[in-house]
């Protein structure tokens, strides 16, 4: 994973990196090894053990950079948001703008699943962190700012509809599409099945977007 | 709650009730507590004394009837879903049929959440019961039982475009509706907030699929 480039610095959570260039592999191979203990135990059950087991590196080191797992979870999130806020963001740069750039949303959203298997469960972990009172605000803003992303897409699609609000929009197009994520994996456990039903599914949203932005 | 009567019989779980209306009643009792509690703490979260403590029962009693927490919540999954089955059903019975009927669904779920405050966490605990392996089968059954009634509907609703699927848009919509729930819940702490912007959001997803089911 590396630092966003064009989204601004998430807030700072654990200890910074080391002025080494060491310090900040070791950062980033504790964050990969957190997010796949995220993805497969869940934040309940994952514990610090089992991400200092999954990164192969000694206690210390990782206790040196998160304190604890709250820490290590909102790091996860907070780098994992912006990272992937980026990805769809080149993936879309190519789409000049309107009704099409909206359009190209999903097949960026499916790509970005297909690419980076912790994207499944990103949404999962906001909920977890929603529910923790010191982390809910950060779970918030995160959750929003992938919202105003969106929000964006549908105001440059130029709804002719005044009915329609773009916030309101981005905020059904994120959760339908986390929600039918969540729904996939609750009903197959063959990941190849589970990528090809929300690849048709955010097919069938972005149709049923189209019939509303843009109505024939 | 009710033991549904149009649904089938969700599989036995726990013990049965007792021959006594004391014993059925004392278990009704403990599954609403055990829906209060996983509804507030999650299941990961949740412990049997949270249960015990909430239903004012004491922990003999309770373990009389559940012998641990995994066969409690699967016991409220199984009954909220068959009761939400019918009560969804008896709100749609007024309805004769046809798309008429398939956007009266809607109104009906967002009616049901704003009665059972349970109703917000099911999904949450449909996902978790699909993480563990015993109870996985049945967090995958339920869902596909929400999934195939509302494939029903859009079925009844007549879809004039071959190249729409039933059962793939009512997957989309189950999903889509629980990842709206949870996507306002993260974003909001106030309920009736939350409450409204299922209502709109949940308004706004009827009015995108009416124009992939009924193209004017």
């Amino acid at each position: 994973m590396t630092r966003s480039s064009s989204t601004p610095a998430p807030r700072r959570v654990g200890r910074p990196p080391g002025p080494t260039q060491h310090g900040a592999a070791s950062r980033e191979r504790i964050l990969d090894a957190a997010a796949a203990v995220f993805a497969r135990l869940g934040y309940d059950k994952a514990r610090m053990d089992d991400v200092v087991e999954a990164s192969g590196m000694t206690k210390g080191s990782v206790y040196f950079h998160f304190t604890s797992k709250e820490s290590l979870a909102v790091a996860v999130l907070t780098e994992k948001h912006a990272h992937w806020l980026d990805q769809v963001r080149a993936r879309l740069a190519a789409t000049p703008s309107g009704t099409e750039r909206l359009e190209a949303l999903l097949p960026a959203m499916v790509g970005l699943h297909r690419d980076d298997p912790y994207a499944w469960a990103v949404a999962r972990l906001t909920q977890n962190l929603s529910e923790l009172p010191a982390t809910r605000p950060l779970a918030a803003e995160l959750t929003r700012r992938w919202i105003d992303d969106v929000a964006d897409l549908v105001r440059d699609a130029l709804p002719v509809d005044p009915t329609v609000d773009p916030v309101e929009v981005a905020t059904l197009l994120v959760g339908a599409f986390d929600g039918l994520k969540a729904t996939v994996q609750v009903l197959t456990d063959d990941p190849d099945t589970a990528a090809r039903q929300l690849e048709s599914g955010g097919a069938l949203l972005m149709r049923m977007l189209r019939a509303v932005i843009a109505p024939s």
